[in-house]
């Protein structure tokens, strides 16, 4: 109950000027360049008037906004509710969860719009924004808040913000790999997004492991209301994630079919979920920690190949596979990588995000490889992997070979970006807190007197502790 | 404070054995069924380029998935969140609420895109699946989310997933009976999903009547945040009912009429609920259950006649009765029914879906009796109840009375099958608790010591209970 | 811990049957006005096929209800979740906060559907509605929701629905001046719903001043728990920000272009919040209460500007800003306004939608001034300002002036009404609660015991209060 006041003993995790210089240093910056790079797509432009009669649409329904906004919605509430509430469940660190979750989103978004569009949205000097391309910042800053599930409560918010601006920049380049030269189908981020951002944040965990973490152990679980917190996070995730995995996937049938598939594999997922959490416990109950987790791996595991024809079916195998390792890994391997390998993940990203993406990764080479003109149709085929132009030759077996390639990059990309920023954020300047004060909101946010504390100590008015 | 610990005194809910293999032998054969039968419909194959071609549609926004897919996340969200949420209410089974909601939905989408495939969907030997019966499946799961209200905190995971199965069957066959023998209009599912769900789980709910019930009488209360984290099921609901009744309506009018009726008729349900609540009351303050619950029933009601022209001013007038209706029920007719009838109905579907599902049954046949071409135009009305084909030649009236017929057959069909179904969940081998453990997460589910219990100890460290 | 029993000492706080009374007259009086006066849009009327015929529109997704409803669902989520939640950050007026907002937010928008429907949708008798009026309908009620911010935890729900049906009287006054008579562009409503709707909350809020209000000063701060509730409100209002924006604009360019700023300017404003809210602090620690509201601030400050040529850059500007001055406001502004001008802003709407609301309409005066056909397109600067008809000859700086004038009659509007409503509030007839009893839902609402309040009794079984 009573929470420990020592603010920073051996550590000094006074924000006052640090913080407020990096956040108005850095959106001075983002300010800078939006004004010479970025300006409105020509859908998003006025001009579009004119657009609209050059290209002979004859509807305003034909512009991308009404194809993709809907779903730009919920992938929204998903980076912003989802992931900020499913990382609640921690008893003390419900406003560092939601709060940084928030700020290092709201910075991320930003930079990657800058990012990706120099990437992919660059025209005669300026990028070219549109719905699209939120939607993409979301994805973007969705591999950040992975990362930060493994590090969560450990952190300062300056750490989050530098791991923010780094894995950004990196996730664009692996995305520019990926998608630009290896020609690689990803609409759902198996690899991009989670692959990636789980590793990523495992490397930076394991190089920021703290030894003495069991000093701040009693605040590592979840007390009753805050699991019941962490449900809004997981439902949020687990009900839009059909349009996080068909929201940039080409108009028509591909968002369509994206969407179906998601929803079978995560469905199929909760059912081996609960199964695995019954039976992996000696008393047979069921653990929150898997149902806020596990199944949401369904989700994962289809992002490469949810807009490919995997099918009802395929998709339900893939949910099934997936909510059973997801779990054993909670029950086993966590324990495991924290004291064998030293890698302390607070969420258990390594069995949520991690796996779940290797396996999408997976899922993804195999359906690329076994595409058939006879399953696609002639010019189906063609659309659904794009093989036009450069590409016009590449047959589904190389196609899977390159996906494939794009798991190994994924991975590389993870472990060396991982090492290396995790590194930067080991530097003792960046305000983190002592071993003991970690999973506690009190380091960095003024924190109400409970009620339950006041009815304590109306209780004893005149005596501090014990009766 | 001091959780019951002893699990299944009497009885054994021990499910590490039973609930692992329910779960995974019932999503094997859910994979091998949709092996057998499920496949994408048209819209969402990859040959949907060709098709497109031969219905010479110029534009991809023609795709069935841009008219229906942000009304399926909304009844998604509802299933999920609304139904779950509204359910968490009691101080200590949030996790029941919520999890056991997830779990039975989870399944029972999967086991409905079966079963009303079979019914609606069946052609050359498979099913053929689009956003469309992605929210019929939602809408089947909605009428077990109803009956779950009624034995809510009484039951094991697996009666759930027992009644699910059964109720699932049921409902797609009464709907078919419904929608393709009587050629019924019922889009909001007033008849199928309110009144046949509420009446088949109050008739479980009769058959496992508990007589000593009231030991565990100061769990079925709220806490002061549970009623708060039952709001966010309350407004979930409340908010995307225009959507629920609108979302399997015809495209164009039907659809955003549907939506207009279905507003008005909750607003003005809110009025009254709020009056009553006072009303009914000594000291004239509002109830939180009536606040929770009885400000949805307007919704419940117009489920037949939304896409119809009940006008807004008739949608205020079944709203205005509803909210009535509803909080005088749980007012009075819930103690009586309880008392007298032996029907123990933990959340008061009696009043939130029955009651209202039968107005709204009566509401939907009148409406349609007292349609004219002049109301509905001469194509309009032809297309509003589908007068084509077989019943080019029904009348108003006519259809009036088989609407009336459509709610005597979903009454027979859920007394019927909820007496069987209860009598199947009677047996003693799913794994139920004691009367004095009911309402209680403990039995079921991984609960953490809470921070308050860790302020009792710590307060007295070496007393076990009083001072 | 214990909560105060007494119902109204001094004052008579029994709503029996004044608050029935009320809500069931004025549904009756909806009811009627509604028969008389409100009909179906023809887009909404059984009769569009017909329409749609004549218009030659050969498809259905020409409803404008494809356009608007994913946006309307949006928005209607912002005023039922967003605002409701937003208010339950108070430690025990978690249920008037939630359940006052949804029933002043269900009496005003039929209500708002009525007046400004005699506005702007009258055509031969009649009010004609469709998906937009049902948008407006919340705008409007969105602006009483702000000034119900004000007088949080200080009034009874009879003040309220007092309040709401004068305020949203004036607001469809206002709003028929700006936008009819003025011209006046206000698509997010920075003028039209915060500016007018704070100022007017703000003024009610000063003639109500409590002298006494210190006596019930330990009810106005926080839990942890009621925080985190508040953070859904907060996340919902943001996420959705960029639908309120572009919820009305016109279809196409204008709504990708909005709902774009909008994104931008929240983004940006996150991060100077969290700067200033660390800088001002002593301890360096990040305050809730700024996160939960400064936030928001982007949003507002783009409301008239955002469906113009503001470009990502410029809003990202704005959102920079008003993070600042909300947030300073909430530590400087709000303690003076209280003690000097005795303005008691209990959730700070002053900081949150007065000043962003006054820069949004200077900065949409501004945008609008410095609009030219080289950046719009001769026929996207005709389209964006409606420079037609009358208005033809109108200049981007003369509109500009206007756009300023708009700002003044707002203010206006707010203060004038805000007096003759506060006035009428200060009655000693509508059962508002006295000082002592301020922000306690134990007044009126059945509150349940809570958890912590038995263990507390468990305790000393025998004694009243102290050991």
């Amino acid at each position: 109950m009573e929470r420990p006041r020592h603010q920073g003993m051996a550590k000094n995790t006074y924000m006052r000027w640090r913080l407020p210089l990096v956040c108005l240093l850095w959106e001075v910056a983002m300010i800078v360049l939006f004004g010479v790079f970025v300006r409105f797509s020509p859908e998003a432009d006025a001009h579009w008037e004119e657009e609209k009669q050059e290209m002979n649409l004859t509807s305003d329904m034909e512009n991308d906004f009404y194809f993709r906004y809907p779903s730009f919605q919920d992938v929204h509430v998903m980076i912003f509710v989802g992931f900020g509430f499913l990382m609640t469940f921690l008893k003390r660190y419900g406003f560092g969860a939601v709060g940084f979750n928030f700020l290092l989103a709201a910075f991320g978004i930003q930079w990657a719009l800058l990012m990706q569009g120099w990437f992919h949205s660059f025209k005669s000097g300026k990028i070219l924004i549109g719905v699209e391309n939120l939607i993409n910042a979301d994805f973007c800053v969705g591999s950040v808040c992975i990362a930060f599930g493994a590090i969560l409560g450990k952190t300062s918010p300056i750490q989050l913000l530098v791991m923010t601006l780094f894995q950004v920049t990196l996730f664009a380049v692996n995305e520019y790999i990926l998608l630009n030269l290896l020609h690689v189908k990803d609409a759902g981020g198996s690899m991009t997004i989670h692959t990636f951002g789980a590793y990523f944040g495992l490397t930076v965990t394991r190089i920021l492991y703290r030894p003495n973490l069991e000093q701040s152990k009693d605040k590592q679980g979840s007390v009753y209301h805050s699991d019941l917190f962490a449900m809004i996070g997981t439902l949020y995730l687990w009900m839009y994630w059909p349009s996080f995995n068909s929201a940039i996937s080409d108009h028509g049938d591909a968002q369509h079919r994206a969407a179906i598939n998601t929803y079978c594999s995560l469905a199929a997922c909760v059912l081996t979920t609960m199964a695995f959490s019954s039976m992996l416990q000696k008393k047979g109950k069921l653990d929150m920690v898997h149902i806020q987790n596990a199944t949401l791996a369904g989700g994962v595991a289809v992002g490469t190949s949810a807009e490919m024809m995997l099918t009802p079916y395929g998709s339900l195998i893939v949910g099934f596979i997936c909510g059973i390792v997801s779990t054993v890994g909670y029950v086993y391997l966590t324990p495991f990588l924290e004291s064998r390998l030293h890698i302390q993940d607070t969420c258990g990203i390594h069995n949520l995000h991690a796996m779940p993406g290797l396996i999408g990764g997976i899922v993804g080479a195999i359906t690329a490889a076994a595409a058939t003109e006879d399953v696609y149709g002639k010019e189906g085929f063609i659309k659904a992997f794009d093989f036009t132009g450069a590409y016009q030759t590449r047959t589904p077996s190389v196609q899977g070979g390159f996906q494939a390639a794009g798991i190994v990059v994924s991975l590389l990309m993870a472990f060396a970006g991982g090492a290396i920023v995790g590194a930067i954020l080991k530097l003792p300047i960046w305000g983190d807190a002592a071993a003991e004060n970690c999973f506690e909101d009190d380091i960095y946010w003024e924190v109400p007197e409970d009620e339950e504390s006041d009815a304590y100590h109306m209780h004893n008015p005149d005596k501090p502790a014990s009766p």
